[in-house]
Formats: structure tokens, sequence, C-alpha cells
């Protein structure tokens, strides 16, 4: 929708946080497998910079930002740190595979609470600190940021002064985030503007915006700050993050697309993406989206009202400022049942953005068919739910054969359940508080394991009771959690599945480390 | 925290459309009796002026704007119409119970777009229309709103004009509403500024702002509105309404309380009610809302990462710009179990929010007492849960009496149930595609009726699978809806209990109308 020539200084570059920020908010912990996933559906987005997780805090975020540095197409991969020696070694350790794409991100608080409550530092130490850190990173990448946290609380003239400082000893962008929610667009806009001005080598750096939802602002600050001179905006998928989150970046992408009459700069991101990545991050932290979540909430193009109705069917621009299709969403024209063929499921799947293999979309068809059979219509939802459970169950070493659960009202509710593992079944009974829990006794019973349970969730896939019902659950184990999710017409089926793919990816992660069979109980 | 004396110029008034706005949104259908509660809700809370519905639109919505007139304390009530006289006339009689405190709020197209495809009028034509509405309504109350829709679409001079004439008419509320969510901070205030300089007769009417937030920008857009000199706010609870919803009461008050020297207005809104308000709305409306929520949202006090906690241990405020007491939320200080007695049970429900009889307090009592047999902590959500479905229960006309579920993988599953049909047991056994469908079909067995179901959702009330699960269903019955949650350690009977909680809504509402007895099954 960018009607102007493209100018360098017009561009704006999309910084996205998603596996650092927002991984980093309780709840939303993701696996190693579903953080490799996004960083490349990030990458084929067109996100410039992927900051992909803060490697000196846990073995685990250092694996997977050195791993997706390893496979990164074209963006760069940035990992956050403190400003001090070992936290920039360890993060330059951990892009390094990006080569001249490998980015290190040091963060240090400016605002005078923070630097006297929380790091016991005088505002000379802080710059001091700020400018070794940035000199040795340095020394290892050529493309370093710094970010002042809680810059908005800042007083600015310290705030010119260290900029012109980490400037001076090389940072190549400086990130001056709302780290608390607290600006608004003036004060934004006015912060860079001043900062730009008043510090002398400013145009030797890319500024930042950085912006929290704490009062439901994140998004006009943004775009406020790139109208006082920054061009890097640091955003996730769905606006999740630190508590009420960051920017979402679905959201700035489209408001500058929208109103690029107002907003005049372009980026690099395809927004038909944008529906797909906020259901993959979705189901990777089990987070719901809003029904009325901007862009890509369920009801984001959705209309009731009559007099709504009326305008969309006479001209769909009465009430809709951007097409369905801009943003990669596709209106359910055909509708799958029992008697279409390969072709149109073929078509349905590649339209939803699957590549899959021919044995792959070969068993998915036949469990297409045979959810036709019971099912009237077959919808998106259910497809996908299909499909990611395929994908999901390819490497099982623990595969359900049967359940049967006694539940009501008279309890204790009673499972029985037979699971193939590793070739061989075993079958076992259980009570338990529930029909659900005493599916997940019997599997404790059949396949002795530590990990506790930290989130047991059951989403209806489509209306009415004949949809299929997707359940997500998450184990914790060894410091670190594992999410599933399963789909099926039997809740209690669905349950079981989830907990054994969860248990599944725990066993592989086991046998990585430690090749070992699975202890399984007599 | 609005710490200058208080003057008239600086007082915003709170509109609340959660009852009109948010409820037309796709899925949000409330019943008549959730209407009455959230009306009665939000006149507690120091709303303004409630918009009830739009009473044009339906018998249903008369009734329940024609019943909140009649109970409302404080607020104003407005009910909407187009500008037309029957529109004008039927909003007018539902308002009038009111009293002095009746408003009839009107609302016509004035952009190019709109005027020419929707409405195919031209601007002379909507010009008169309005006048003639404006005029009509005054004939019957004092309190008279008119709202341009599509305002920030619209031709600059011809809303001078248009404003003009609505005021001279005797329009007391001139309402500029973003309907599509297109604006920009700037852009609106200068709308404002502009439209208050040129029409000569502005200073008689006060300016209202009503946002979308299709770009993410209604939160900002609202506060920008009010810096061109709008003094009232149409907002909705949790942000619901029309595709990406209004803006949210709840962000819009904090944000003008946090950063009153930025935004230094005053309203009523007493804010420690925000957080319960936002349960009660979503539990009304079955919608979710999204974990990083600003004010509401369950992470929006939570702190994960290891730097967070540090500083907030320190000192809060580093990062909270607000309290969570300040919204009204508690943290779980007393944890209920099996050893704790009646005053910590009735305390905490007085922390809740509830008022209840002794006899609902005492019912309640054994049932959480029941249920800290089965379950290891007794949470908030499980009180509120047990609450909430205690009060629902009052008037059940069919009870469960006992339910057994056969499921698993063997299909198709069984359910036997055993209902009390006003005082009589019946018994039946069903079959389905699923455990949830063979115990709806128990009960369409049981007790014969028309009503579709339109939703089903299960919610895990707290964490672990020894939490009680909570199950929306919502039914639908000659053109209206009925919702009802339920709340059970299974899943299958919660899901019982919540369709014959909604079957029992569609019963009372029948014998309402036309006293008959429940047709039974033989």
């Amino acid at each position: 929708m960018t009607t102007t020539p493209k100018s360098e200084k017009d561009r704006v570059f999309i910084f996205d946080t998603t596996l650092r920020d927002g991984e980093q908010c309780p709840g939303a912990t993701m696996t190693f497998e579903e953080k490799l996933e996004i960083a490349e559906m990030l990458d084929d987005m067109g996100v410039d910079i992927i900051e992909a997780g803060f490697p000196i805090s846990s073995e685990g975020d250092f694996e997977a930002v050195h791993e997706i540095a390893k496979r990164s197409k074209k963006a760069v991969i940035a990992g956050l740190g403190r400003v001090n020696p070992k936290d920039i070694d360890r993060c330059a350790e951990a892009v390094k595979p990006a080569g001249d794409r490998a980015r290190v991100h040091m963060v240090i608080a400016t605002s005078p609470l923070h630097m006297r409550v929380k790091l016991n530092m005088t505002p000379e130490q802080v710059i001091d600190a700020s400018v070794a850190g940035v000199t040795r990173a340095r020394n290892m990448v050529s493309n370093v940021e710094w970010s002042a946290e809680d810059a908005t609380r800042s007083d600015i003239d310290f705030l010119c002064r260290i900029t012109e400082a980490v400037i001076k000893a090389g940072a190549t962008t400086v990130n001056l985030p709302d780290t608390v929610g607290y600006t608004t667009p003036e004060e934004y806009t006015r912060m860079f503007r001043t900062i730009r001005e008043r510090v002398p080598n400013s145009d030797q750096a890319i500024f930042s915006v950085h912006c929290h939802n704490d009062l439901g602002m994140a998004v006009a600050n943004t775009l406020a700050g790139l109208d006082g001179g920054a061009r890097q905006i640091e955003c996730t998928i769905n606006g999740i993050g630190e508590r009420a989150g960051n920017a979402a970046l679905e959201e700035v992408v489209m408001a500058i697309n929208v109103r690029n009459d107002k907003f005049p700069y372009w980026n690099n991101i395809d927004p038909t993406t944008l529906t797909r990545a906020s259901k993959v991050v979705s189901a990777a932290t089990s987070f719901p989206v809003q029904y009325n979540k901007a862009i890509v909430g369920r009801n984001a193009f959705a209309h009731e009202s009559g007099i709504h109705q009326d305008g969309v069917l006479k001209d769909a621009s009465t009430y809709e400022i951007m097409t369905p299709a801009s943003v990669g969403l596709k209106h359910s024209s055909i509708v799958l049942g029992k008697h279409s063929g390969r072709h149109a499921f073929v078509h349905r799947l590649e339209e939803l953005g699957y590549k899959l293999g021919k044995n792959q979309i070969e068993d998915a068809f036949i469990r297409m068919k045979a959810l036709a059979d019971r099912k009237k219509d077959i919808y998106d939802e259910d497809i996908e739910a299909l499909v990611d459970q395929e994908i999901i169950q390819a490497h099982d070493r623990i595969k359900l054969s049967s359940l049967t659960v006694i539940a009501g009202t008279h309890g204790p509710q009673r499972a029985t359940m037979k699971l193939n593992i590793e070739g061989v079944n075993k079958i076992e009974e259980a009570e338990g508080n529930g029909p659900v829990d005493a599916v997940f006794n019997c599997i404790k019973a059949l396949v002795p394991h530590e990990a506790t349970l930290e989130l047991y969730q059951v989403h209806a896939v489509t209306e009415g009771t004949d949809a299929q019902a997707e359940v997500s659950v998450r184990l914790a184990h060894d410091g670190r959690s594992m999410t599933s999710r399963a789909a099926d017409p039997d809740t209690l089926v669905a349950s079981a599945k989830a907990y054994l793919g969860a248990l599944n990816k725990i066993v592989m992660k086991r046998e990585r480390d430690k090749p070992a069979p699975v202890a399984a109980a007599s």
C-alpha cells in the first residue's frame, strides 16, 4: 500500500521480540522446537531483526538463540544481555553463527528510580559500564544495540549524555524504550526529537522504539516515536510481552499501511502473513487471542448488526478500512465435507499456508474423511487441528491405543487406558477427581515420570458439540516447559493425546541429552 | 489520583456502551438478566451515562432498556436509534422510566461514502433528517445526543454545518465517532478543535468521542479527543464492540488517573471496581480476556523474568505504574481449604464483591467444603464459580439428579442421565459423537425442545486437573440467546449443568410469556 517511491530515510526496521520479551512473560514459555518454528516464520515474514532470547539466562535460551542464528536466512539475529562482560560474551557466542547478521543487544536502566533502587549505581557508573559493554561487544560483532531501560522516566540531559557516549563507543542502534508503558504519544515524539537534535553524533545510529501497553497506548506511542525520528520498531506478534505486553507487530504494520498518508514509512513485512503468524504464536504459547483483538481477532472482520451488515454488503469499505485478504484472512468459500476430493483438500491446505509432503497429505486426507463421517462441516480450524497433530505425532514413542472413561455424578471417575510404548502394549486403570484427572493418572501409572502439569486448556475448535475439541497441555520438567495440543471429537481422548504429546517431547529431549529407553511400569 | 481541585470544565463524562456497541458484536449477545446485572454494576461503578440498547431493533432490546431505565439509580440511561420518527419514538418510550435521567441518542452517517452508498441521501437530506429527529426527540426528553457516524471520514465543512444545525435544534451532546477505527491522535484532536472553534453555538453542547480499535489506537485517540475539547468518552468494559472493539473503559480511566499531569481531567468512576467489572462482562459474553490485556488481563500485574522480579521486590514502582489495589485486584493472601471456617469464607466473599443473604452464604459454604474435600486449594476463581452457580440455580425447574458417561476411543460415547423435572425423576440413555454430545442428546431425549446450541466453551477455572472446570453453553430459542455457566470438577457434569441452566432460562422465559408446564418425554 506504500504508494510513494521508497527512500532509505523512510525505511522502518521491524525488530520482533516475540521470542524474548514475549516469551519471558508469565505462562508464555515455548519449547526449543516452537522457538525454531517461530523464528523461521518471522524470517519468512520479512522481519528485519529477530530477538531470539536472553542467552545468559539459561542453557536453553543460549541453545535456542544459537540454533536460530545458525538457521536464519535473511534476518539479523539478536540476543539480549546486560552490559556486563559475562552477559555480552555469552550473547556474542550465541549469535555468532549468523555471521554478519549477528547483533548483540545490551540493556541497562537509566531512570533515577531504577539506577538507585535496582542497580545501586550512580549515573556516571551507568555511563562507564555502558561504554565498556558497547566497546567489548564491538570487538566481537559489528552490529551492537544499546537500550536505556525505563528511558521514558529518565532525565533528558542524562539520556543525551549517555546516548552520545554509547554511539561514540560504537553502538549502531540506540533503543529508548517505554519499559513500563507510561508515556504518551506527544511526550515520546518530543523525547526522540530532543535527543536527536541535541546529541552531536546522533546521525551515526538508528534510534529505536519499544513500547508497552499498560495504558493501552503502545501502538500510538510507537508511531509517535517514528515521528520523532526513530526508525526501528520493537514489537511482538499478538502484542505478547511483560505485563500488558508490547506493541503488536500486526497493528503497527497495518497502521502504517492503512494510514500511509500520516505515517509515510515502509518496511519489509508481508502483511498477508499476519493472520497465520498470530495463530502460530497463540498455539505455541497457549495464549488465547481476544475476539476483538485488532487485525487478527476472530471478530476483527466480522459484522453482526443489521446496519453494519447492510453497509458491508453494499460496499465493504463502509466498515472495513482494510480488506481481510490484505492481512491473509481467507473467508471460507469452499466448505469441505465427506464428498470433497483430494484436490479441494490440498488447495485448502495451501491456502492455509501448509506445505506438506505427499505422505503427510495422504494421512491428513484420510483423517479428514474420517472426521467428515462424524461431523457435518469441516472448517479451516478443523483442518489446522488435524494437520498440526499429524506433524507433531510423526516421532511419537508413546501412542494411545485405546481409552475408556466412566464419568458422571457418582464419582470417583475411572479411566482404563492402553498405551503402545515403543511397540509394547500396556494397560492400566486409574481413578481421579474428574474424568481428565483419571485419564492423566492412568498415564502416570503407565509411564512414571517427574513432570508436573502446568496448564490444561480446552478449546472448542469450531461451533457446535459435534466439533473437534482441542486441548492444550503444558508439562514442566527439569526447569523447562513442553506444550502440546491435540484434537478429537471426544474431549477426553484429545486430553490424553495432548498429555502424551507433551510427554513425548520430554522423552525426546531426555533422549537427546542421554539416550535411554522410556521407563514403563510393569 | 486527581490532585488538582475539581473544576467543571475538566470533568469528563463516562458513557458506557457495553450493552449496545459491545453487545451487538458477533457472539456477545447477553440475556435480559445479564443486561440488568451489568447495568446495575455500571451504575454502582460511577458510569455517568449507560447506553442500554437499541430499542427499535428487537422486543428484547426494548424490554431491557425499559427495565434498566426503571431500575437505574444515578446514571443517565440512553437508548440508540436512527434519526427517523419510529426509532426515536420507540427509544423515548424505552428510556422514559429514567425520568430526567432519560437520554435519546440518535445516529446518522455523515461521510460521503456512507451517505451515498448506505443511506442514498444527499448531505442536505441528512441535515434535514437530523434536525427533524433532534426536534422530535427534544419534545419528549430534555437530554438528546446526536452522532455523526463515520465522522472521521467526513468533510469538515459539512460536519461544522450539521453540528451547528443539530445544536440549534436542541442536541445537548454531539458525538463525533471514529466509527471505523481510522483516525490518528493528532487528526482527532484537530477535528474537535476545528469544529469547536468554527461552530458558533458549540458551547451549548458537550462534545463526545467514540473510538474503535481497528489500528490499535482507540485509547490514544480517545485521549486526543479530550485535548481537542471533547468531554464525554464513549467506551466499553474490556473494549468489546464492533470488529476490533471500542476504547476500553478501564484503560481510558486509568490512563487519565496515572497520567493526570498530561490528561488533567476527572470523572466519577471508582477504579477499584474495574477488575471485577471485567470478569462480570467476560462471563456474561463468554469472551475471554487476553492474558496481556492492559489493566485487567491476568498478566497485567504479573512478573516472571528475574530482572523484573528483582526490581519489583525492591520497589514495585520500578515496573508498576499503578498498584494492583488501585484497580481492585486483590492478591490471594488467604488460601481457603477444608480447614477454613465460615469467617474467612465470608471475608473472602466480601473481598470479591459478593453481598449474599444468609441462606446463600450457607449453601455456598457447604459447597465450598465439599469441593475442598476433592481439591487441595480453593482459589478466588473457584469461589466465584461456586457462588455464581448458586445464584443462577435458585429458580431451576429442571435439575440434574445423576449422570454416568462412558467415553473413550471405542465410540460411540454413551450417557445415562436422571433429571428431576419439576419434582418428577426421569431417566434416559443416549449416544453421541463424543461424551458432550451424548450428554446433550440425553437432555434432548428427556426434555424435548426446539432450542439450538450456539456456543459451547470449556474454561479451566484454576490451574491443574483437579481444578473445577467451568463450561459455558448458549442456546438460541425464538430469536433470543440464553447463556449459562456451570462449574464442577467433572467437565461432563459441568456441561450438563450449564446446558440445563440455559434451558431453565428458556423455560422461565416461556412461562413468563405463556404459563404452561414443561414438556417432558415419557
